[in-house]
């Protein structure tokens, strides 16, 4: 039985990355105690490297491995169709791997696409991984790989690596002015779940809107929901007893949650109430009054990001930091604000 | 620059996988004249093995590579999402690729995954695969792979592979003999597009429930959609001008045009025409009349994709046909039929 780097890693009692950085002399954030014990392990058994990881190290592979958080999630599988499909134009096959919003799976996916000599990494990282020190731990082991990477749609405070992002202020505030350009006054929102940066970042947009508009900040009007269907219900149930006439929800499927407790007290949309939404899914569509709502522009996004890789990969000057702006699909859930009586 | 395995192919003016299988020892197939071409070209330009495909091709890897059509419809990426939870929980890895419905991208996906090593590769095949002669290629390149593989969902008629399959044929029995017990006689049936299996078999379901009944077969109540809302929507405009009293949409999009159709003639779900889908996606549950849809029972067959492969691995007896039986969810889109007056 041949000794795996897994072997000399659990004998050591260092990680895969480390000994696999030993291995490959990209030591150099390794201490020298632990370099010195790992070759021994190695030599000592007569381990054979991999030219997985040796000798195949300069060759490019063109494949790219693509990381996301949730495949099930409408935005993520777009995006990844999208990407996928921008690559393979430029003869890039796609590894992608999901990580259901979990940081070790994050760092896994890294290890295991950078040990299968992907050219690039393209992550939307964990809800864990945008969280306090996760985000060093993530940054560095993607670091570590010396492989060319791009954060993509969720990010991390750090300006030495490339990103392309929506821009969901903007997002947030395009939906706001919408409805204020229709005469609304009163307008409630349910956000996202604050941990989440494009929760956050829609609800400063759904607020620059209103202040621009000089209309005073009322925080009753404003909920936290978790993007899911039941907390919209939730909400908009509370929110329609107040003095409001339109709703900005911070995605559709919440948007979805206020059609349905508007259905249950009678009231319509949009001649009761205004509702817009955000991610444009493709249901929202063929609702029975389709919904308005806020379009990431999956497109332009990938195109970016194919750019940001490839202009890495060729030593060309980047623009790091990519903010891509979403637009409104307009549909007919939105009315103009009927006259104060 | 060192030689590739590609130069050696282009040099050889064969396939990459030729190449591989004839420097790997696997060359049982291919012809003698090749083995001794490629076998040359190595040794002139003194080739250095890929440890990645000799030196551990033995040595288990324990990643799994799937192969999926479409990750934006939503069967599959729930489907991907199971088998990934699934062999996660046994210490397996996924890496997943999508085809778009492309053979091209079957073939290529097959090799990718095959040069890094996974130890099973699961595939639910491109449409294009599933028709004549792709069927034989994709079968061999498979087979080629030496890699234990199990097919999901889309079948081809070999019976010397593992194959875990929707039973297609008893939904659509299910969903058709449900409108029959609530006393309906007159069911109309939008299908799929009838070049995908499970559009046939859906079908060969509605009409064996239609037949046990003693119910007359009534070729215009059948209309071929092609799984999108607007052929559902088309479609049910056509047949609500008929004497029908229920529909039998092969699948939720299309079950969500019929309902467009009704609104604009002011036919009521279920009072005015009764409604069954298929897929059960999640929206089915949150429309106005929620939908009573046919559910493909993903985690049991994630779960048996899972179980097939394993046993491959460990040598043990499998079963290499499994049907995996689907459900209804009944929800408000069926009513009794009126009695005829």
């Amino acid at each position: 039985m041949k000794m795996t780097i897994k072997d000399i890693a659990r004998e050591a009692n260092v990680s895969v990355t480390t000994v696999s950085f030993v291995l490959n002399g990209k030591a150099e954030k390794i201490s020298a105690e632990t370099i010195r014990k790992v070759k021994a392990i190695a030599d000592r058994n007569n381990y054979v490297p991999n030219v997985q990881a040796v000798g195949l190290v300069t060759r490019k592979t063109k494949t790219i491995g693509l990381i996301i958080p949730d495949i099930e999630n409408m935005f993520f599988s777009a995006l990844a169709k999208h990407i996928e499909t921008a690559f393979l134009s430029q003869g890039y096959n796609i590894f992608l791997m999901n990580t259901n919003d979990i940081l070790a799976r994050d760092l896994e996916s890294i290890e295991l696409l950078n040990n299968r000599n992907v050219d690039g990494i393209i992550i939307s990282l964990s809800k864990e991984a945008t969280q306090g020190k996760n985000m060093d731990k993530i940054y560095t082991a993607l670091k570590m790989t010396e492989t060319p990477f791009v954060i993509v749609d969720r990010d991390i405070p750090r300006d030495d690596c490339a990103k392309v992002l929506n821009d969901d202020v903007f997002g947030g505030y395009l939906a706001t002015k919408h409805l204020i350009d229709r005469g609304h006054m009163n307008i409630a929102c349910i956000t996202g779940p604050m941990t989440v940066s494009s929760a956050a970042q829609r609800l400063q947009g759904y607020r620059q809107a209103i202040e621009e508009a000089g209309i005073a900040w009322n925080e009753e009007l404003v909920l936290e929901g978790d993007y899911q269907f039941e907390s919209g219900y939730k909400h908009a149930s509370t929110l329609l007893k107040k003095d409001i006439t339109a709703i900005f929800a911070c995605n559709d499927l919440m948007a979805y949650g206020v059609y349905r407790a508007c259905l249950e007290i009678d009231y319509r949309v949009p001649q009761d109430i205004s509702l817009v939404g955000f991610d444009d899914l493709m249901f929202s569509s063929i609702l029975e009054v389709p919904l308005t709502s806020v379009k990431q522009n999956v497109v332009e996004l990938s195109e970016k990001i194919v750019a940001t890789m490839l202009g890495q990969f060729n030593g060309e000057p980047i623009d790091m930091h990519l903010m891509i702006k979403p637009s409104l699909t307009e549909r007919s859930s939105v009315a103009d604000a009927k006259r104060s009586v």
